[in-house]
């Protein structure tokens, strides 16, 4: 059995390969109607900082292992799983520099891995030195707690930051600031590795944002030849091994006249990696279960030439008869989240793979906006 | 919501696409730790006969759909759908043709489609009879409720015949006799089809059995040619439209001399459309689903030159972890159904895709057998 902390799409997405396996998969679920609560096989409601639903998802039939679909994890859940004997995986030890970025960013330093410039700040002062030297424009970030474009603005004066700045001196959450990296494009890669230590890495893809949310991901990602592509894997390895990570890690970067920068890491399954359900012989999910369960991890080589999967974000509403009515697209794969709908939101994603990228991915984003719009066309 | 009745692998399997296209999968199991219980989302358990069980299974958030997994469904559970608006598909008046082997030969005789020589049987003299027609050797049947090899057995003699003769004096089952079939191999082939009508195919099959179970698919079925492939989709094609299939169809077939001729039909998925799953861009699962909930069809291409499914019949037991570990085949997909384990179930299976037969031939087998031996190489 494996347990999951969180109940959102990721976890969800675990209870296929988990029922294929003939693992039993227990979440625990924000609320008895979260994403994954009705996939999973076990759902134990609450939150992994209250002492009695972690004492619910460590007992019984006791878990082999424990692991997260989300950064957002107290350090007494840890402790938890420790007391009952339960390994927690990634520990906390790797997954502190997903859930810290200034920790991270500190690691990457000091592993001599490629960070755009960046510095803590403590005050205005550190800002207005930072903006001088990097152009008059910078990104602030709060080291936790942030994800899809929350906790992360581009800024042009110390004017710009004062809100976050004030919440710092009262106590808020500790900021960085980062140079805003002109990039060609945005590329994330992939990595699994076992407790023993073997890692496997999937092709890298490109991402594409649209509002700080990812909107399309392009496996492999185009023309970025065999170089980058070596080197992304390498990196990514590198981390894993260095950072000691057990499961799933996906690094996304930026990819600046032929380099590799490091954006951001993910402990889990991650956006970047939907893409694999349909695209590759073993998918983000699947891998994640293998490799914390430290069982042998499965091939990662991609099933066709492109795979594109396209976020359906949602609109007013979304219905699967009127949507699979209107899309109209028999080889587009539909995976809905369960989720209430509201703008903007993640609510569901579409794949579709095929040889000809223009097509896939037009494909891809002509479903996934349909069934954004609930079927209407 | 889509409520099944019948709580093995089959129902177990729809559980993946059920979840991805937001459908919730209500089952009905025969008992609280059968295949299905814990992959479905929601489960009552009982019998089909039962009453209250069928009252359960279409109460509350009534079903858009009741559909089956195995054909041995009463009457009286087609009455307690339709008296609650629940519509049931496939309907009686095409499951019936799967669920009595009479029915069947009797229908395809009408509609002048490729029968072996066959007659109900009486008694014995009609044993002898057909024997003495038929070069002293002919497959005995019972109409109803065989499965995996069982209510059929190959018989030379009236004497062989005399247990279910006289059971069938004194109220058994009613018979069959058919020839023994001089095939070359067996086929399969396996279409959907929608109540408004429109149907897909996927390609024809070879499957291969051992002790009257299946214990191999290979697909698609080697040098078959393109005449005897479209041939048999259009022979299924056929089938599912006059006899008014809803959902998907398995038609098993024996390939003698470049023809082909009806064995067996299936209304669900199959056993003959596992490979599917990683196979093909849309899953027997998730084409079922869509079919009885009267939605688009997916697209039933294949992925790969050739994918192989191997049966693991159960051996003394499973055990996942040392089974993963022996395997050592990243790329062996394999399936438990959580099934207790006893010498000749069907307690799983591994599919293999590739662009050389031999090899994913080989592997296949050689994964399924090492599962089925519980990691024991």
């Amino acid at each position: 059995m494996v347990a999951v902390v969180g109940g959102g799409q990721l976890a969800r997405m675990m209870a296929a390969p988990a029922t294929a396996l003939g693992v039993t998969l227990r979440v625990l679920a924000e609320s008895p109607d979260a994403s994954a609560a009705r996939a999973a096989h076990e759902v134990v409601v609450g939150l992994p900082g209250d002492a009695n639903a972690m004492a619910d998802l460590l007992a019984d039939h006791v878990p082999t292992v424990l692991t997260w679909e989300h950064e957002h994890i107290p350090v007494a859940a840890f402790d938890a799983a420790g007391e009952r004997g339960v390994p927690a995986r990634p520990s906390l030890g790797a997954l502190r520099y997903a859930q810290d970025k200034i920790e991270m960013r500190t690691k990457m330093d000091a592993l001599g891995l490629p960070n755009p410039p960046w510095a803590e700040v403590h005050g205005a002062d550190d800002v207005a030195h930072f903006l001088r030297a990097h152009g008059g424009e910078a990104v602030l970030k709060t080291a936790r707690g942030g994800y899809d474009g929350k906790g992360v603005r581009v800024i042009n004066s110390v004017a710009d930051a004062a809100p976050w700045l004030a919440a710092l001196a009262t106590g808020g959450p500790r900021l960085l600031i980062e140079e805003r990296v002109d990039f060609r494009r945005e590329l994330a890669v992939q990595v699994a590795r076992r407790p023993s230590g073997d890692v496997r890495s999937w092709p890298v893809v490109e991402s594409i944002q649209r509002d700080g949310v990812c909107a399309e991901v392009i496996a492999p990602a185009p023309d970025l030849g065999p170089r980058l592509d070596e080197e992304a894997r390498r990196l990514a390895t590198t981390i894993a091994r260095q950072l000691g990570v057990v499961g799933v890690l996906a690094v996304e970067l930026f990819e600046r006249e032929g380099r590799l920068i490091i954006n951001e890491l993910a402990m889990r399954p991650h956006n970047s990696g939907h893409w694999t359900i349909e695209g590759c012989v073993t998918s983000q999910f699947e891998q994640h279960l293998r490799a914390v369960l430290d069982l042998p991890l499965g091939d990662t080589s991609p099933v066709a030439p492109w795979t594109v999967m396209a976020n359906v974000l949602g609109g007013e509403r979304v219905d699967l008869a009127s949507s699979l009515v209107a899309v109209n697209d028999p080889g587009a794969k539909v995976h809905l989240y369960g989720k209430g709908v509201r703008p903007g939101r993640k609510v569901g994603h579409v794949t579709v793979s095929g040889s000809e990228l223009a097509s896939v991915r037009a494909r891809a984003a002509a479903a996934a906006a349909i069934v954004a719009d609930g079927g209407v066309t």
